[in-house]
Formats: structure tokens, C-alpha cells, sequence
């Protein structure tokens, strides 16, 4: 096992009545003025948006507002937030939505604090120092960027998805009311459940021999999630559901799961380069890869799989435990709506062209590798692209 | 299920190498002078006290230190160290040792920063409103005050163990070192593995119908415990097994496995008048409590006793499976060398005056109740100290 830091300093505000208690988590993490930083229209008309408002209108704290947050969020309106908070003299920002808002609301935080261009921090030119303080709302359970160190951003012009890893970025508190998680459709419930889950297998595929404690509380997350996650589709407005899936969300990535152990995240790049060059939803993305990376990376140490496929997907043991949980895995996420191949995933095979663009911007034009538990270059990443385009 | 707070926020730096960042830690957390707050001689003669003076030293940062912490420790040293911080102008504590020298280092830290006398926060007649800052070098995983909110201390003139609990006292860091665990005896490494499962138990058995996720997590953390546990017990200086135990017992007590859920804590309320009467270890205490508790509450909801013998015991489900994880559980104590009853604890059974004491201390002469999966007032006490001494 390796050494490691935990550090999850994020306070958790959970249940019906934690949208009562923003006004004075802004004032606990000194907030002046606040950027109140959204998406679209739905956190609007849900009421959500006009409510905070108002509740910083009541207590006197001053703020800006920037709606626009799209899926794979765009430099373009970091850049805009970063202007907009100097110029408006905004100390504090507030994330209400998803991982989308979050990561963006974290680039502006970011940006706020640095005197270059904040995406040095995304193209390996330089290291945050420091960043603005972030509070979240959380409406859509999957990133787990509400308390992760994580922050991925895409830059249109470049065609580039790129994150950056720091605990400055880590969220001074979260906000979770499952029941904003109510009118989630199917699509997008799945697409979290699928994206909570990979964070946690991203761990647990590493090349270490982790703690026995960090393999039993993955395990334990990950079969939860995909149990939790089925009974969820067609339960779409269980409370207790909705809140085990949303807080599964936060732990599946702050950590917890990996403690001791190098992650993957293999699967990760290799889907950024997708959603970057389709526009699908991330967690789709994923579904669509995850099958086809497991079976090209199994011969590195089939145990890992079998462990997997018996305690996580409960395959009876046997020789052929391994393959079979990876069938199995491929089932539940039929059976949840989401695609496992590039073609379902788009709708038509990719052509040979966008393939060789995948695996030219995954491996940085080959001068990159991906993966711990198998270290992919640009020829074994056109391997796995090419398997998944079947 | 219930809604909930979570923070964590204390930075855990883990590993072999974890001591050489104590003086980077403390910078961090703006230490100006360091009281190294410890125990008996161990830690001296380990080296490990002298080799932090050195590294104090080396960087320049002040330090006074305070030794002589006994488990169940003591107010009267809390009140020294509190005189001697104000004193000296000690802003930060370094406990180094076990939960006693961390619970005595957060009662110092509590009364530097309160005008009043620190046991009004024990004895219910104030509530913290602010603590010094805390940090610590962990050398016995048990108590989980690494990473929780709790501080129990002992008033030996008035015969009360009290605890009290506040984010206040959350401490900043926790440098945990494996291989500082190697030397612990096999007793008190027993001890440390009942009391970090208890913390979880305590948490799994509820009023409430919790979160999918957090019963996942409570049962696998509980489990792979009991099983890497019994492990250590013939192979102690194996590294993996020290460190999976060390981290489990942080994750028992942080909050983790009771998210969405009241705790009942019955036990160690009981156990706390077993310790201070007789000064018996606390997991000791606990494991000659626990399985009578057990008998005595299941009525309630065997269903949750079913639960916990077939995925946390691995006994075979079936009409009888609830009493016989109770009895796994009895047979487990035993094999790791725990008592099961008073008279095992002790020596010899606790005389009848003996057992009122207890009863009366416990609740707080019949006008206190503890526990929450079954309320116990002072008669239900008696019948479990009872049921323990035969």
C-alpha cells in the first residue's frame, strides 16, 4: 500500500431542510458578496434560483449572478465569471446545480486568484496556490465535485477536456436536499448512478494491494450504488433512494475509497476525448467504454476482476468469475438505459478518422499516457476505441 | 431517516513517512507555541517524543510539554495544562499517544479559550463555543478521537466519566504512522479493535431505517474489522493489517457510519461507570458488556439484529440468525482474548452495592436515560449490569 493524505474538510448539510441553512453557511465561511452561478433555466423555474435570492436579500448579502453552465463546462464562461467577480468585487462563489456548475464555479474561483490565465492550471503550465472559497447547492448527484478536489474544464477553442487536482479547489460546504433530485430524468439518474460508481472502480482497479479496509468500504460502495441505483429507476421519487444515491455521490470521490491505493482513471481520459468530440452526457460516455477497457486490462491481474465480479456484481465464484462480472456490469447498464459501445452511444460507428482524433488528443498527439493499472499509450487506447466501436 | 451534518475536516497524513510532516503541519495550522501533550514513558522511550522536540527545535517553534496522561484520563491534569498553557503562551496542542492523550489535549484546548471551569462543558452547565487548536500524532488506533467530535474525560473527586461533543474540538491534523502500532501488546490491540468496531455498532444499531449507502458502509467496515482484526492478533508487526486498523478506527468514529441516522452509544454508557469503578480498559469494558445488551434490546427489532449477524457475522440467515450473531460475536471476543461478562472483566463478580453504584451513576441518580435503539432508564441498567455479572 502507499502513503496518503486524506483531507475532506467540505461540511455536509443533508436533508429536507438544508436550504434553510445557506445564509448562514455564507456568513460562517465569510462570504462579502457572493456569485450566485448556475446553469440553465431549470434551477430557475424549480424556484431554487429566486429563492436563494431572496434569502440573501433578507440577510443583506450582496451578490452578482451567471447563469449558462452547460455540460463539459466551457473556459469561455470561467473567463467571463473571473471578470465579472473582479469587477463586481464578489469574495465568494456559489455553485447551485450539478458537477458542471461546481467545476465552473471552481475555475472562477480559481481564476479570481491568479494573476495569469487560469487554464495554465489545465495545460500543466503551472500549480494553484490558492482559491477563492466555493459553496454548493447540489441538485444532481454524479461528480462528486461537491467535495472532491477535482475541477475538469473544456476548452472549445482547443478541443481540449482537461482537470485539475488541488485541495484549494475542495468546497467550504455542500447543500444537499435529495428532493431537488426529484424530477431528474431517467436518462440523467443514470448517467449519475454510472459516473458515482466509476469514481470508486476508478480506485479500485489500481496496480497496488490496497487495505484491507479501503478494498471492503469500495466494494461495499460501488454493489450499493448499482443496487440502489436499479431499484432508483423505477422509483424515481423514493426519498431514501434519491439521498443514498446523492451521498453515495459525494463519497464515491472525495477519497475515501482510494486511501492507500494509486487510482486508474484510464477510463476517465479516454471518455473525456468522447464527450469533447460527440457532446454526449459524461456518465454515457463511460457505460459506453467501461466493458471494453475491462476486458482489454483483465490479463494484468485477473484476481482484481474476480474479486470484483464476486463481492461488487455478487458472480458466483469460479473460473470464470471475472469475465462474468464484466457481462454483468455490461447487463446492468443495459437494464438502466445506458449504452455500452461507442455506436450505441452516438448513434453510428465513429469513423476511422474520429477514432485516430480520440487517441491523438487522449495521448496529447502520443506524448501521454493514461492509466495505472495498465498504462495505456496512444496505440493501446485505439485498441480499446476501436473494441468499443464494434 | 434523519437529516444530517457531516465534517470532517481534520487532514490525516498516513504512512511510514507521516512524522516528517508534523513541523509543516503545525506551520499550516499557524502554531506559535506547541504544548507536546503524552502519556506514560513509551512514547519517550520509543524516541518518538525526544525525536519531535528535535524536530520543534530545528524549525524554530516553541514548545512546552506535559506528560503523565492515564487512560480514562484525568480533569486534574486537563486544569494543569490549561494553567500551563496560559502561562507559557501555548496556542497549539501536540497530543501524541491515544484517544486519552488526544481527549486530555482537546480538554486543555477547550478551557484555554473559556473563562469558566472546562467541566461545565462535561457536567451539561455550558456549551463550547470555541476551542485552540488541536493536532495530533497517533500512536494507539482505538477511540477514533483523531477524527471525531467527541472528548471524554474522567472527574475522579466527583466519580464521573462525562463526554461532551462539538465540531469545536474536530482536530486539524492526525499524522498516523503504522509501524508506531507494531510494539502495542496483544490486550490492548484487542481493546482497540472492539472499541472501533463499538463506535460502528453503536452507530448500526438505531431507531431509524438509514440509508441504504450508510448501512453498506456501517456493515462493511464493522466486518472487514472483525476479520483483519483477528488476523493481527497472530501476525502483529504485519504493516497492511496495523494500517487497516489504524485507518478503520478514524472512519468508525468520524461520523461516516451513522449518516441519516441516531446513534445509541447504550453501551458505552454503560461501559463508562465500568471504568471508572474499577479501572478496567474501555474495550474491555464494552466486550463484557455488548452481547448482553444485545440479548436485552433485540426484542425490538430483531429484524436489525438479523441483518447485522448475516452481513457483518457471516452467519447463515435463517429463524435463529439473529441470536446467533450475537453469540459469533461472544465467540469472536473470546478467540481475540476479550472478556464476555463482569466477572471475566474483573476477576470476580461485582457485589450488589457494587452494581447500584453503577445503575446510579449511569443514570445520573434515575433522572437520566441513555441509549436510543432502546431507551434504558436506571431499572433496564440494572437488569443489564445483572445480566453481565452472572
Amino acid at each position: 500500500m502507499q502513503d496518503f493524505v486524506y483531507y475532506t474538510p467540505t461540511e455536509v448539510v443533508f436533508g429536507r431542510e438544508s436550504e434553510e441553512r445557506i445564509v448562514p453557511l455564507l456568513k460562517k465561511y465569510g462570504a462579502g458578496k457572493v456569485l450566485i452561478h448556475y446553469g440553465g433555466g431549470s434551477a430557475v423555474r424549480s424556484g431554487l434560483i429566486p429563492k436563494i435570492k431572496a434569502m440573501l436579500d433578507s440577510a443583506g448579502i450582496p451578490w452578482a449572478e451567471l447563469g449558462g453552465v452547460v455540460p463539459n463546462p466551457h473556459l469561455s464562461l470561467v473567463y467571463e465569471g473571473i471578470e465579472l467577480c473582479k469587477r463586481e468585487g464578489v469574495d465568494f462563489i456559489l455553485a447551485v446545480g450539478g458537477g458542471s456548475v461546481i467545476d465552473s464555479a471552481k475555475g472562477i474561483a480559481y481564476g479570481i486568484c491568479y494573476a495569469g490565465d487560469v487554464w495554465d492550471f489545465f495545460d500543466g503550465k503551472a500549480v494553484p496556490a490558492a482559491s477563492a472559497p466555493v459553496g454548493v447547492v447540489l441538485t444532481i448527484p454524479a461528480s462528486g465535485s461537491e467535495m472532491s478536489d477535482s475541477c475538469v474544464l473544456t476548452n472549445t477553442e482547443k478541443g481540449q477536456k482537461r482537470g485539475c487536482n488541488s485541495n484549494f479547489c475542495r468546497c467550504r460546504f455542500a447543500v444537499m436536499n435529495p428532493e431537488r433530485t426529484f424530477t431528474l430524468p431517467p436518462y440523467q439518474t443514470a448517467c449519475g448512478v454510472t459516473d458515482i460508481m466509476m469514481h470508486s472502480m476508478e480506485r479500485y482497479f489500481t496496480p497496488d494491494s490496497p487495505m484491507a479496509i479501503t478494498d471492503a468500504l469500495c466494494e461495499a460502495l460501488i454493489r450499493d450504488v448499482r443496487i440502489t441505483g436499479e431499484r432508483l429507476m423505477s422509483d424515481p421519487e423514493n426519498y431514501e433512494l434519491r439521498a443514498s444515491i446523492m451521498w453515495a455521490g459525494s463519497l464515491a470521490h472525495n477519497g475515501l475509497t482510494g486511501c492507500g491505493a494509486r487510482f486508474d482513471f484510464g477510463t476517465h481520459r479516454l471518455e473525456h476525448e468522447l464527450s469533447t468530440l460527440f457532446g454526449v452526457a459524461h456518465g454515457a460516455g463511460l457505460a459506453a467504454l467501461w466493458c471494453h477497457w475491462a476486458e482489454y486490462v483483465m490479463p494484468v491481474n485477473p484476481e482484481r476482476f474476480r474479486n470484483f465480479a464476486v463481492r461488487v456484481m455478487d458472480v458466483p465464484d469460479g473460473p470464470a468469475a471475472a469475465q462474468q462480472g464484466i457481462e454483468a456490469m455490461r447487463a446492468f447498464y443495459r437494464r438502466i438505459g445506458m449504452p455500452v459501445s461507442i455506436p450505441e452511444l452516438i448513434g453510428r460507428k465513429a469513423t476511422e478518422e474520429e477514432i485516430s482524433i480520440l487517441a491523438d488528443r487522449c495521448s496529447r498527439g502520443g506524448t501521454f499516457a493514461v492509466g495505472n493499472f495498465k498504462v495505456l499509450h496512444r496505440e493501446e487506447m485505439l485498441d480499446i476505441y476501436h473494441k468499443a466501436n464494434e
